[in-house]
């Protein structure tokens, strides 16, 4: 099922719509059409708002005619997932909570994806309240992955990677708390950019768990990944220095088990040589810190709705729910302090590297619903594996791409590479 | 009993040093012959510290004598809370924990004190781990109040009190994360200052709840404890600007039930008519946030401790242990939140007035062990009801003062006076 926006990229699609005559009502009516056609099978979208989208196509192609131009994002489609506002669109969280609540106002995010002429055609399908990673459990049924609709696409933003894995828009908006950006990226074989802590900002986006949440892309291409994020953040390229990337090979088995045939794909499409240890102590750290805060953060937005009304969570949401209240106050307040070691800890990761190189998921999508799985001979837990090598760089708030590395028995497998904030530019070089 | 510096005031000493002929060794020997002798039912030392603090006399002297003048404090004997470190003293927390602990180091405020030439003549009794208002529970047995030795002395920093009450040492240093300087402060009949958060570092003290520790100053009467205060900070004061700071007296009845006789005698003290309600939101805010916090950060410090050796804690701080492990994250992190509400609100009881008077606690000194009590009708619990005026202040991070108002049946009640930071002077003007 290749839509329309298959094998295009933002930036040709700039081109396009400055130079081939193409127009933003031209492209919002391919989405609009593969939406609802052939891509409605993987559950990508919650809402579509058509009119919106047409609206805005149509003064996106007047300020074009008349010399308006915005940049890049100009007239692009674009999916949200559904849990940024986006003003009087209904946002749902993913959640029966939300059913048919409206956003009032747009989400900074938002703002400025208009800011910069994008149309926004719809919101992606959320796992419920993006506390998942799988991408299975939300109020209006599992998002499929568009390599095979018997397999999840990774969560939590994954009507945003299905969408734009199935070319049904060249640009979606997700968050990443854990790895809800590149974990679903990896699965479904797109791009996928979380920026710096804050780098986005996160206002009118629903929150998971504070300290870790990030706003981030995807798209096809870490270029189109780029592009956007230059867009959403107001910087620029830095002047290029003429030095390549010194890139490292992290040892990630200290995360997670590994299936060997990810690995082998990552690092294939990775080139490296140099290899980076990762001390047990910090893999360690970074696990519990992820836990502890998490848990309390999440248990802070949810304990009211749990009381009032826990019939309205899906099961295994109120399941993780009930343990993260149980977490201990003084395990978050060790989390808080052990967080600043930590940070110092990791810088020693980068002292002979600007970037560091590993699998964004030991695994390829498993299927739907499914929740353990045997990694290279051991038993795991798919939630925890599917997390393990992404949600160390929200806890320390490094950028991270996850970018598309081939295929392992037809399903993608995605690299994933960490650098620290101002690095960027490098990372993407 | 009263010591050798009843009805005398540091600034007093100060001048005899250097007037009247006096000599710090002097001063020493009148302490240590105190402490050792009458001042020792009362149990207010743990450690006297007499080579060291005779050592020190005469350093004083002789810098006198050749005209380095230190300052007020110069050869002033010092009392200091024995959870505070002193390098090479013993400094076991009020716990048998940390019998025989050496300190290594001098604690920030101990450097400070040094410098300014004050002689420290030994550490006083703490609550054990500064964890209870009562100071009737320690490793060493409970700390009896100068003017009735059936009645505690309130805590955590009793020894303190009960040595500047008992006239022992003209001052000394204690701690107050919830009142811990005030409540003790009040029940003996002497003056209490919890600076503003951070104005007097807290390294090198033993932490309860980082959030709310402060350093703090008894001594006999507020004029010797700005003294101090100047000293440990080295602040001055301001010109005054010929203003009278307007008082307002704080209706604290949404805190606690208060003993009306202890509430007349303050308020009598204080001769103020403007009265300003306090909201009860924002008493009760103060409440659940204080408990959250302090639950949480107290509990971290001591986890491994109480998996360690449970059995080495006084029973009651191991029963407030248990439960504070108990407290969820979730309350810790929306307690955080709730904290930078509380303080926008609180601005709003300094609208019209640079200074909040309340008592300092709602009932005189109780029997020491008595944990339940009767407040004007009401059965309430001892330790809530000692901490309900002063704990406030500390989730606010507000300089307080607690100053003798008087006594009530022969016992004393202290009044409560307090500003924002920067408005210490008005206070204590």
């Amino acid at each position: 099922m290749p839509g329309p926006f298959a094998g295009r990229t933002v930036d040709g699609l700039a081109l396009d719509l400055r130079r081939a005559g193409t127009t933003s009502a031209e492209l919002i009516e391919l989405a609009l059409e593969a939406i609802a056609g052939p891509g409605a099978e993987l559950n990508a979208f919650v809402t579509v708002d058509a009119g919106g989208a047409r609206a805005a196509a149509r003064r996106a192609d007047e300020e074009l005619a008349r010399g308006v131009d915005r940049g890049p994002l100009h007239g692009v489609p674009v999916g949200v997932k559904d849990l940024i506002d986006v003003a009087g669109l209904p946002i749902t969280m993913g959640s029966r909570h939300f059913a048919g609540h409206l956003a009032r106002a747009d989400a900074a995010c938002v703002t400025r994806l208009r800011a910069a002429g994008a149309v926004i055609v719809g919101t992606t399908t959320t796992h419920e309240f993006a506390y998942g990673p799988t991408g299975d459990v939300t109020a209006t049924g599992p998002v499929r992955n568009p390599r095979d609709p018997a397999r999840m696409t990774g969560g939590s933003s994954a009507g945003s990677a299905a969408a734009v894995a199935a070319g049904l828009v060249p640009l979606a908006l997700g968050t990443d708390t854990g790895g809800s950006v590149r974990i679903p990226a990896a699965l479904c074989g797109v791009a996928g950019f979380k920026p710096a802590y804050g780098a986005i900002p996160a206002g009118g986006v629903f929150p998971l768990a504070r300290s870790f949440d990030h706003v981030g892309i995807l798209a096809a291409t870490p270029a189109d990944c780029l592009l956007a994020y230059r867009c959403l953040t107001g910087r620029t390229g830095r002047e290029a220095d003429g030095r390549a990337a010194r890139v490292g090979w992290l040892e990630a088995g200290g995360l997670s088990a590994l299936d060997p045939h990810v690995v082998r794909q990552a690092r294939a499409a990775a080139r490296i040589q140099d290899v980076v240890p990762l001390p047990d102590t910090l893999a360690q750290g970074l696990r519990e810190v992820y836990a502890a805060m998490h848990s309390g953060e999440a248990a802070a937005v949810h304990g009211d709705r749990m009381a009032a009304a826990p019939q309205l969570y899906e099961p295994e949401t109120l399941q993780r729910l009930h343990a993260a209240v149980q977490m201990p106050g003084w395990r978050y307040v060790r989390a808080m302090d052990a967080r600043a070691g930590l940070t110092a800890a990791a810088a020693a990761l980068f002292e002979h590297h600007d970037v560091l190189a590993l699998p964004t998921v030991p695994i390829t999508a498993p299927p739907i619903g499914r929740r353990e799985i045997e990694i290279d001979g051991s038993p795991s837990a798919v939630r925890a594996a599917l997390l393990a090598l992404t949600s160390p760089w929200n806890v320390l708030g490094l950028p991270a791409l996850s970018l598309p590395a081939g295929t392992v028995a037809g399903l993608p497998a995605g690299l994933q590479l960490v650098c620290r904030p101002g690095d960027e530019d490098l990372l993407f070089a």
